[in-house]
């Protein structure tokens, strides 16, 4: 099978821009990945597009928005793992040897207070209540609670840090820090979940090149930056009625597939971008990832491992809730933050030494996984 | 690059089905190309999704409507090419080596009358009016009267023609012959088409079963049956405005390059299903696709040489007019016509001695082609 490297990636700030279409947003980075990879549009051999709720053809506009081309475009819908799916597709693309050069964007531009409710009517789900994304998320924080002594505290110190680090990402959507004391007092939206543990409604894009191996050596301007995909691994749910785990048994799955696939482990990441929906995914996270044991995600967050500067930094970029979370870019932006860290171009906000970093991305039902290296 | 093939395909019956959920429709097909291709479920190793206005994770839905997997699932949507893109997807994951055995499956319920507005209210394309897709292919079946004299019988006997086909169809929506007058004389759309040359509203769903060669050498019960795929494009509009020529010319660069992929051409096809989705687009096809020159397909359709029995068969199944048009659906639907073709298993509808096919179908700005050999 042929390599497949990660060579440009682009952002564009994260927040809400009621004046802007996603069309220009998802063509603003895709133009800044085309840029941070030395690569002309007009050498792109396909164009994948990632989002959830843009409309059918999303893709075609934004290359229009772009420029002329006649390359392929083609859309991929996964809930909020849609762009992390995305690359996944544009790597087996690239791995089957017949592109060298494929180009994908995943954007967003969200209404206020949107709640994914996938569910057909008569479903168990919408019987039972637990559709509200919220409520699903609460009912495991209780179950860790009452299982491992895991305590309110500690999910909302996952806050406070990430937006810690949001303060030193200039495309963050919060990017000022807040006090443990006003996450725990602000209003309650499904109790332990206070309103600063969930992440925002937020319009952006984010945008990576991806080439082949041949590329790479043959043509690549700046084939020394570029990231090597490592492993990609994307699983879907297996229960009918997964309601009180949601989707995290099928993060454990998977990151266990990946790696396998790599030949690596929890052990060798330096730093990873998970996906903290609410400041409970990235508790949870941390164990089904395998970055401590079963119950023991309460104290990674109380002795600042994950911090930056900790022993495995998680979301520096300020994750979700400190970067913003615009459903379809978020799986992108992760891979974003994770190629700026191993390329050592993130600043204040960098994790020294960074060779390999992960990032977990969770669609409803699906969970998509990268491991990157440089 | 590994070879892909299609080792099993399944269909509904197409039509309109109220008291059915689209989630039942695309798991009867699944279910029945599992079967076909002598597949267990639980062997599958991804799941590929295709629709247009099916919603959220309709994907991961049909997957729950199957019964319980744990396999990767993801949707693609490519306007009325969604099933054919998701199937270059899927034979793209096999090729990388990554994939053994993968399905796809397309599925739409459609609502009467919908007509695909995908554009920006703000776009030129609103502006002048040519939104509506009927009127787009009457601009072209002007064109070509102007031009080469093309009449306004020589469309209308594509509806004929297929009609005549559907008969043998058990899966088509009108499997009942329909005389040249009857379509003339019909409510007129958009001059020079009435509306039996417009393809119906039609609920339906289709499916395949998509392997390595790995997997067919050992482990395929029914590896005599497999159909390769030996090369598959997709191409994307390139201009602003296509207003007038729509994507023809799209689907004419990107047969240029399946021809040169599979170092096939048009004189080596056996069998052809193409995008009637208004009269006007097969005849404008056979010049596109090189079944004969520029400004000659009217004399296609006057010979004879596309009906069963002639020179090079066209539609077979019924095509979009004679079996039905559920958007996401369609494009697998006309890979597993030739599939049964190439097979010998196409009964009172068989296309003599056919070794070798190809597929055209078209999404709003884009091409999908997949050409297929025993």
């Amino acid at each position: 099978m042929n390599n497949a490297y990660v060579l440009g990636v682009g952002l564009t700030k994260f927040g809400r821009f009621p004046e802007r279409t996603v069309e220009s947003l998802a063509a603003e980075a895709v133009v800044s990945a085309l840029e941070d990879a030395g690569v002309e549009w007009r050498e792109v051999e396909q164009f994948y597009a990632a989002h959830v709720n843009q409309g059918v053809a999303a893709g075609q506009r934004v290359v229009k928005e772009i420029g002329p081309s006649g390359i392929p475009v083609l859309n991929v819908e996964n809930c909020s793992a849609a762009a992390s799916t995305a690359l996944r597709e544009a790597s087996l693309a690239v791995r089957s040897g017949e592109f060298d050069l494929v180009v994908v964007a995943g954007f967003e531009k969200m209404q206020h207070g949107v709640l994914l409710n996938v569910h057909p009517e008569d479903s168990p789900e919408v019987a039972m209540g637990t559709t509200v994304l919220p409520m699903r998320f609460s009912l495991m924080a209780m179950e860790h609670m009452s299982r491992y002594g895991t305590t309110v505290e500690q999910f909302a110190k996952v806050t406070v840090k990430n937006r810690d680090h949001a303060v030193h990402n200039p495309k963050a959507q919060y990017p000022s820090p807040i006090t443990l004391e006003r996450v725990l007092e602000s209003r309650m939206i499904s109790d332990p979940i206070t309103i600063f543990q969930c992440s925002p409604t937020t319009d952006g894009a984010a945008a990576a090149v991806v080439c082949s191996e041949d590329y790479l050596r043959r043509k690549a301007k700046h084939a020394r930056r570029a990231v090597r995909m490592v492993a990609s691994g994307l699983a879907s749910d297996v229960d009918e009625l997964a309601f009180n785990r949601f989707n995290l048994e099928t993060v454990r799955r998977n990151a266990r597939t990946v790696y396998e696939k790599a030949g690596l482990g929890p052990e060798d990441l330096d730093v990873v971008e998970t996906h903290d929906c609410f400041s409970v995914a990235e508790l949870l996270a941390y164990e089904s990832l395998g970055l401590c044991a079963e119950g023991e995600s309460g104290k990674l967050i109380d002795d600042g491992s994950t911090r930056i500067g900790g022993r495995l930094p998680v979301n520096p970029s300020g994750g979700l809730i400190g970067k913003g979370h615009p459903l379809g870019a978020t799986g992108l932006s992760q891979v974003a933050e994770i190629v700026t860290q191993l390329r050592g171009e993130a600043g204040a906000r960098q994790v020294e030494g960074a060779k390999v970093g992960l990032t977990s991305n969770m669609g409803m039902w699906s969970s998509c996984i990268h491991m990157l290296a440089i």
